[in-house]
């Protein structure tokens, strides 16, 4: 059998390059090796939004749309909304009634979150308790791994101290304690050389179009001291460069780097290469896209919620005789 | 249309005199003018119990024999079991997104309970929502009115605070702010003269045998002062008296007094009479109880779960439009 693994992501919309370099193209990855749930949160969604949380439902239509296109398997994979699968919060709740206040209070999630997420009052009771439905997510489909990057293992240790809290109160090795999957995964910096982000519009969506791409490439930052074609270039300060390493084969970049050094081509020319790089890169996600209709992307889901409730019901059902609720 | 009431109750199990003479004889009297929702709460018993949740399930079923052998009719009132209805974690999550921590941590109700539980862990993340779930507990039926006593008015003043932010946030008046109904309940001590407790073991529960009651009561206490028949009673520090005016009608009580002040019969003679109406007062709820399967309690549970939950989930949905959650 299969290992299980869970992932998920907050409904923000058309997902960019940055998604797909990072967490999306790895989970199109596993999914053939490993039992993915792959979420929409929009509970999380909704602890920061909650003050104007506009658009969340065609957000999450549109990022699924993405999911799609880019290739994750509907039928290999669980694609699902987090609020269509009431067991989350059931079991957030056994969940937190078990969860020292300290320990929340001073996990690095939780802390990071209300740094980086700025502009919204998060000194909530909710926000606070974003750690412990985040272990409740992973924990109700007993999911044995998680991918994650380096910079995410503090996150995933307090959902195994919660798990390990559990278990060890109940006596009885009910969920396993999911194993960080570490992925090898590249960050991709924005047009701007920042963080790529919606907030900073420095990104290429996954549905842009080839004209949108080619002017978005044209307005990105080269080498800053290559001012004429005669300059010889370098490579390794510039963001163009940057994307022929991500989405380039070796040929691609070492002709690139060779252009660039020996001042053969200039840089308007080698951002046209790059825009058809990723122009093509990008064709064929952006034609299955077209294709997936709203309905189509409602059937996923909810045929996902279906199947994963199956799975979240039967913990639950585990849980509360555990707990001796009335049945 | 007769306005709507919510209240609840921790599953405890089997009832005592305390419980009938406080909120169970209140609710009993409410249920003709009033629409009644009256929960089991499991969940906030859960908040206390997690260490050792042992026999949940059978503190609620015979918590509800008692219920309706009280006199609560499952056809006027709805009887539900919180746990049963998942629209409670639904819209406490919703609610918890938008209570500021200073809120919850300031809490009278929190603080009390924090005090008033005992050799229990409760420095936990979900206790601190205590107040919050109370407060989709009763906004999840827009009840426009809770039955309360006036030591719990301030309990109250949290669930309409948080309702005013929702409306706000949203613009809209999805919920009505619950006003206190105030009802008069008398307190009724143990047979010790302490709260009357199961924790204390100084109840005579509605489920007790004509026997226990006879037993219970001759070891009551009387006033201290009166050591032999001939002494002259005081029936205003008396515990046998306090009970007197609770269950007898005015000729007893004054026939009472008189005899305890006029020293004409003594406190045995005195308890077999306050035996004597307390069995015949339990006498109904004792024959109903015996009539009320388990079975029946389950099916009476079942059918308030489905009647709770078709306006729950209206709320829910309501709520979820109004939040852009995906449909």
């Amino acid at each position: 059998m299969k290992k299980r693994i869970f992932s998920g992501m907050r409904p923000t919309g058309k997902l960019h390059l940055g998604h797909l370099v990072g967490a999306l193209g790895n989970w199109v990855r596993l999914q053939d090796s490993y039992d993915c749930f792959y979420m929409v949160a929009d509970w999380h969604a909704f602890m920061s939004e909650y003050e104007k949380p506009r658009g969340m439902a065609e957000n999450s239509i549109e990022m699924v749309r993405d999911f799609v296109a880019a290739g994750i398997d509907p039928k290999k994979c669980v694609i699902f909304v987090q609020s269509q699968v009431p067991e989350h919060l059931e079991l957030a709740m056994a969940f937190g009634c078990m969860t020292p206040l300290g320990w929340v209070e001073r996990c690095p999630t939780y802390k990071e979150q209300l740094r980086e997420i700025v502009g919204r009052d998060l000194t909530t009771y909710g926000f606070l308790g974003y750690p412990v439905l985040q272990a409740a997510d992973i924990a109700l489909y007993k999911a044995s791994a998680v991918p994650v990057g380096v910079d995410q293992l503090p996150h995933l240790e307090l959902t195994r101290e919660i798990i390990r809290r559990f278990n060890g109160l109940y006596k009885k090795e009910v969920f396993p304690e999911p194993e960080p999957l570490l992925t090898k995964t590249a960050k991709l910096l924005g047009l701007d050389n920042r963080k790529m982000s919606k907030s900073y519009s420095n990104f290429i969506a996954l549905s842009d179009s080839p004209e949108e791409i080619k002017k978005k490439v044209s307005q990105m930052i080269t080498d800053p001291d290559r001012q004429k074609l005669a300059d010889k270039g370098h490579p390794d300060i510039c963001g163009v460069f940057s994307y022929f390493s991500t989405f380039g084969d070796d040929r691609i970049k070492s002709e690139t780097r060779a252009w660039c050094e020996g001042a053969i081509i200039g840089c308007t020319e080698c951002k046209k290469r790059l825009a058809d790089i990723l122009i093509d890169n990008l064709a064929p996600i952006r034609e299955r896209r077209k294709k997936l209709s709203d309905a189509e992307i409602k059937d996923i889901l909810t045929d996902g919620a279906k199947r994963a409730r199956e799975v979240a019901s039967k913990t639950m059902n585990e849980v509360k005789k555990l707990a001796s609720f009335a049945a």
